[in-house]
């Protein structure tokens, strides 16, 4: 039996996603009271501009003021939608202070505080629900809390940014740079005018320290993530990549080491085997390669961002949390009970794929290989091409930790034989 | 802080699924105990040869009468994996009446009953939770049911079968015919000495029904989902689909009818491009490709059987399962508010792709276009090949009523010309 008192929801941020959360809220109201059990109702909207609302929000419903319609006490479920660390955190832990449970699309906040805010959740017995917050509309957080609660998972890999995916599809497929293809997907509205937060990685490794959390049971903040933009990634590695039959692709990857003692979080460019289910991911998709000891391999692909699809996640959190709330109980809170350290870059186990421009004489490669040898790191594949004098050398190695390969590089740069380390690249996914 | 009394479970079958169930709990106790906030203890476990038991398993917990387990009374969560119609049945309405939820991979049981099934977990207060039974370890109810409740989802096309799809990837990729493909199967262990449930898609058509009903919010029968196995794709139609840039796999689609009035459910082979991202879902991994209104296009991929993948599955579950119990609540029950209609496979909009031998004489194409357009069905292409009298015209439709399409076919076998019907096979996904 349905109840008919509604739920009321309070928004905050009625840009791109709010805009459309808010209109799915009126168009499919009938379809959520029905799954939910109970009718529910825009309480109130809160934006920084009321002249730049976009249509079908009811003027009344519009106010400046966040900090009153979270206090206003008779709110079921905030959602936020404003993103950035300020004012959402103090308006996300006000919320809960005054009761309400909380929807958030929010990866840098809950990449740098997620765990003072689900401290609060739980200190005031409300709900934190943000499957938003990773990869859009892919449902991922709640099948990686929920789905694989009861199994071990190793590994998550995924490409979660549309813009670099975008970007270095373009130069994958048209052979364009990295400025030519930024400029399309600037003019195509995937890159924003300022795309840093893209591009040098910041947005991926706010969404790896939140997977590899989840993942792992255990706290990742942002600061633990390795990071490594895409902005140097050339045409000449695209075709270093074709050459060994891969492509390029900025991964977001999260491990646990070998051992189970301790977990890693990184994002940087690398090459992966075409035959690798990523490796087909084309245009601004986005998808999560996930390695659990039971379930295996999975893949979960779809659109990573955009105004509905980023809703479609907000809205299905939000039908979770208000059906925990008619049932008086709140979904699964922090689960970080493993404790497991971060380890640093350097700990990570991986392999190189290393362009030399050396000089055409013999016994360079001799020299190359020392170096190789002097720091553990065993060759896998060397190929080398000479014309007029100068010569280059492509090296990809076997599996090694991160700091004995990154070592050989700077090792390399002294050889009076090598004149430039022309392009570095790690290789992942076999 | 944990509870210390143990939830108990009680284990209904101890086969390939069973008794991975039972080691995991066992070996993973500590983790699942974190997960859960209390730890679960395996309370007992039927099964019908007592002697067949895998290792691991205490004998003092290993019973032969399954009914009295259930009614034990002290049992929290039944896990049912012994498949098939009963005695299942019996012991989860039994497991319900005592008190305990239920936790169940029995996809041919929840396709037949599973209305009767939610309503007694209603009734008593019970979960009744059921991933494993559709794809294996994909998340893919969960997501279904709760990521995706607060959006509309109007298509499910899937391969549900790994069986089928290992015999078809074999076809595709080494030009085997279908036994010499299925020979192949068998021997790897990927078919069953009978492997009838498979090929001819009773087990896709028995998840397509539980993915309709899910994904629609509205009860789809069995016998609603319209039924081919796959016993009859050639390698001739293997190459025919290659001329178009397509493949063939064995197919579960749901849809909703563009006017929203009803739903339908399906199970065939189907030729599908290249550049859908179900084309590539290579040997027996499954994929699930999922359309909603707000959330676009979105796939879900991983092993569809086998015994730790299905056990990741139950186990998921069982986390969910007990931690509501904990919670004194249960989880999103039945859905099915919608009550939409299944429409007949006549109704359903398609494409087909037809081979006629015909006599080679002038005339015939222009006898088998009046034909199609008696049946206002609109050609897409003709491709006309002749040698020694004999010809072949192949047809590939536009989207008509499969009732248009098959009437056309009947009328084609009528004429005088075409001498025989080669090949009939739907084309999706576009």
């Amino acid at each position: 039996m349905m109840r008919t008192r509604p739920l009321k929801v309070a928004l905050l941020g009625c840009g791109v996603v709010g805009s459309e959360v808010a209109r799915i809220m009126t168009t499919h109201a009938d379809d959520l009271a029905a799954r939910i059990g109970a009718p529910v109702e825009l309480a109130g909207v809160a934006v920084r501009r009321p002249d730049k609302v976009r249509g079908g929000v009811p003027a009344e419903l519009i106010t400046t003021d966040a900090t009153a319609l979270v206090k206003r006490g008779d709110i079921d479920v905030v959602v936020e939608v404003i993103g950035g660390i300020e004012p959402a955190r103090t308006l996300i832990t006000t919320a809960f202070e005054h009761g309400a449970s909380v929807v958030s699309a929010n990866k840098a906040l809950l990449a740098q505080d997620g765990a003072a805010l689900y401290a609060a959740a739980e200190q005031h017995g409300q709900d934190l629900y943000y499957e938003a917050a990773v990869a859009g509309a892919i449902p991922l957080i709640r099948p990686l809390r929920e789905s694989l609660a009861g199994d071990k998972i190793n590994r998550v890999m995924g490409i979660v940014n549309g813009t670099t995916n975008f970007i270095l599809d373009k130069m994958d497929t048209s052979g364009a740079g990295y400025s030519e293809a930024l400029d399309e997907a600037t003019a195509l509205g995937y890159a924003e005018a300022d795309p840093t937060a893209d591009v040098e990685g910041f947005d991926a490794a706010a969404k790896a320290a939140i997977l590899a959390g989840i993942a792992f049971h255990t706290r990742v903040k942002l600061d633990d993530v390795y990071r490594e933009g895409m902005t140097e990634v050339t045409a000449a590695d695209f075709a270093s990549a074709k050459q060994m039959g891969c492509t390029i692709k900025l991964l977001a990857i999260c491990e646990r080491a070998a051992d189970g003692g301790s977990v890693t979080a990184r994002v940087h460019p690398a090459m992966i085997p075409l035959s690798h289910p990523l490796a087909s991911v084309r245009e601004a998709y986005n998808a999560v390669f996930v390695e659990a000891e039971a379930a295996g391999r999975l893949m979960f692909y779809g659109p990573g961002a955009g105004g509905s699809p980023t809703a479609s996640a907000v809205l299905g959190d939000l039908v979770a949390v208000c059906r925990n709330r008619l049932n008086e109980a709140t979904g699964p809170g922090e689960s970080a009970y493993t404790r497991l350290p971060v380890s640093p870059m350097g700990e990570v186990v991986t392999r190189y794929h290393i362009s030399l421009d050396v000089a055409d004489k013999p016994g360079v490669l001799a020299q190359v290989a020392t170096v190789f040898a002097e720091h553990g790191v065993s060759i896998d594949t060397v190929r080398q091409q000479g014309k007029d004098g100068e010569a280059s050398l492509v090296v990809v190695t076997h599996r090694a930790p991160d700091a004995a390969l990154s070592g050989t590089v700077e090792a390399l740069r002294k050889l009076d034989t090598v004149r430039g380390v022309a392009s570095i690249m790690r290789v992942e996914g076999e």
